[in-house]
């Protein structure tokens, strides 16, 4: 799918490629206006409208997260029945069902697998589309709260040192963040084991742009000289081969007290969550944790989209 | 159940049965106030009131539906459990759970694959309950939103030709439509295969109407001479004998381009949904197709209802 | 966990241990006006308010009433997934979950079957967390309702002559109900089998406040004298020995037409609800049938809890 600019009222939002860097700043902007309430929303209007949550896999905090930033903005949610007793059981196409639910909700949040099913989905839908993740894709509004997180508790993203660490090949969140990382100048440390690297294309994004990052399986070598530490845990339903994952789980890594401890006291680790052992209970009290403000982040910055995208 | 003479305010919306032409225009009318804006909701009044939609079958169009017209009026949906975690689990009655219901909510839509369950329900609902499906029996708010859509797009139903082709004996909505249309002058086909006719009660009703039908399997037949082609799925889930539902799926019915273009150009497909082969995508671009504007009048259509009935 | 005096706008709601008289004569103010309309909701401060429902065992008359409640103060709710689709399909700790959903609710309501993970629970959340069941431990929203109940039909607690019937061992509304009791003079005859008597530390209890007490396996012998009588189903998901269960199902209590003449004419039937066998439908016709205006209440109690939690 070719991308035209991103047009606020009439674009599906589908991949961080298709924001400027304006485009994410005045997300910020709407954002931090929301959460000081210098925003007026028009409660009357969004009273009328009308978002629908359509997720083709599980997700908790994406899906109520969006839920969430509706309600506040005085917006109303439509309750879809689980994918299994949708009228999907009675046989019916991904592009029938979109078409449907276009006549009853303003926008759609649709989570799926597959890329192909996403852009099905785009083309036949009459209402905006946000992608909740499609596949091993991206993930493109996680990425926006993950970046507004980072300039919220920095001041600015432009010139820190960020490791991003983990299963970098499967998860999409990672994608979606380096496509919107390439909008600013940081510095990048890719942190993985050589099986779990990020995939090519995405590289190339990186390089399209000059941004400046090294490959390393050392988290230990980086990780004095970083301002940000955002960890992904290993996507065990991503990998098939049973051996591999068992490997992969034994050598993953582990950020607990004693690594953080090694880092700037400056540090700020952020996690997209849902987090396994590779983020240890014993670090959430430390200052440098940063990742359930980054939960709380992602309402507002979700409440901005919506009222961009249907405003 | 005998039916006494449908009031707005304290009857159960069961049957097609209780509406005379008057009550049917008077929904036209709300219908067309509401989607223009002339119909001042007293929003204030809705946000007190809560719908609840108890479904024992899989639905998404019409439950979804009901649940917007309810939140467009200004209104608040109950999210019930799925069937299988309500309390019925633990042993509840139907007349039980219907009686709590009606404690929480001011409205309950109702679909049960028997009968005699939704007039139990009824005799122990202290709130108006709508049927939205009660078997093979009958579907009255379908047949009601497919009624206004020949009405809104032809200008009138009276002086029509209209074929309504498939799966007659178990398609609910197909009942209730015939039901609907024996208040109006209306000329009818029912195509269908010889074991898929329309069962004797409804063609009685039909009779008692002088309403002109004629039964034939051969929808070529007919194409030629119809002002609007109704199109039902084969109801696979109420067809147990596996040997005669292939059979059927052999010989049923596809509206094509190639059929479309034998009828007159302004033909009308009408379709309920959810479709199946029977009613191919190529006819989706085609300016006959009318069935994404039919599932749009069902919010319309339905509000109206809400509205008349919760007044 | 020990309790601090309960405060209305920091504490979670774990037990009726936290509740003075005061408290509870509070809440029956309270509700009282949300029933006459004599209390000003702020509509406009509790349509963003967001209550979360969280069960870990299936419930519908608890879920919905507080859904109701909420959405009839003006606020929103936030639909969880089956617990199943839960993140913690992904593995998620309930301590991560409880964390991320105080980013998005106002206030949670908890049913577990653990008693641990309701305090692990409220140690973890940002927001106050109201214990909608615990395993066999308590139920306080239930015990409340039932106590306002009597208060309102009654015109007072104290001086009455109540029996609770049925299995006290595992029923929490049991439990929590004896606990609210011994904030007013009553007279307690507590029937059940010797197997499913009230466990040892809530007797106790009621011996710390002098409450005057009988147990008694014969409801026969009691039922002339009462004025309340509180049946709760035998908890068949509570009881594993099968042979046990089946002996406890022959010879439990069964309240019917002819055990109610027995008793005093004003005598009035509570129960929680769900019911089975031991409340005969041919009862609910009775004036002494209580169980669905109790049922009502539940509604409004659970405003009043939420607006004085959320005041």
């Amino acid at each position: 799918m070719t991308l035209k600019p991103f047009s606020w009222e009439t674009s599906h939002l589908v991949s961080m490629d298709q924001f400027q860097r304006e485009d994410i700043e005045l997300i910020f902007r709407r954002t931090q206006e929301l959460e000081t309430n210098l925003f007026p929303v028009d409660k009357e209007k969004f009273s009328q409208m009308v978002l629908a949550s359509l997720f083709f896999e599980p997700s908790t905090r994406t899906r109520l997260s969006f839920e969430v930033a509706m309600l506040r903005l005085g917006g109303q949610v439509l309750k879809l029945p689980d994918i299994e007793s949708l009228s999907l059981s009675k046989g019916e196409s991904l592009e029938d069902t979109i078409r449907v639910l276009g006549a009853y909700a303003n926008i759609i949040i649709l989570r799926h697998p597959s890329e192909e099913a996403l852009q099905l989905a785009c083309r036949y839908s009459s209402v905006p589309i946000i992608n909740a993740g499609d596949g091993c894709d991206e993930h493109p509004t996680q990425a926006l709260l993950d970046l507004y997180t980072i300039q919220k508790e920095k001041g600015s993203i432009d010139g820190l040192k960020i490791a991003i660490v983990g299963d970098l090949k499967h998860a999409r969140v990672v994608h979606s963040l380096l496509k919107g990382l390439t909008k600013f100048k940081v510095d990048l440390k890719l942190v993985s084991p050589p099986e779990l690297k990020v995939p090519e294309p995405f590289l190339r994004k990186l390089e399209e742009q000059n941004l400046n990052y090294v490959e390393t399986p050392d988290l230990e070598s980086v990780i004095g000289e970083i301002d940000i530490l955002y960890v992904v845990m290993l996507q065990h339903h991503r990998i098939s081969d049973p051996h591999q994952l068992e490997q992969l789980k034994r050598k993953y890594y582990v950020i607990d007290r004693k690594l953080v401890q090694k880092g700037q006291s400056n540090l700020m680790i952020l996690h997209p969550m849902v987090r396994r052992e590779e983020l240890s209970p014993e670090v959430d009290e430390l200052p440098q944790a940063a990742y359930f403000r980054q939960v709380r982040n992602g309402v507002s910055v979700r409440m901005a989209l919506l009222s961009l995208m249907l405003g």
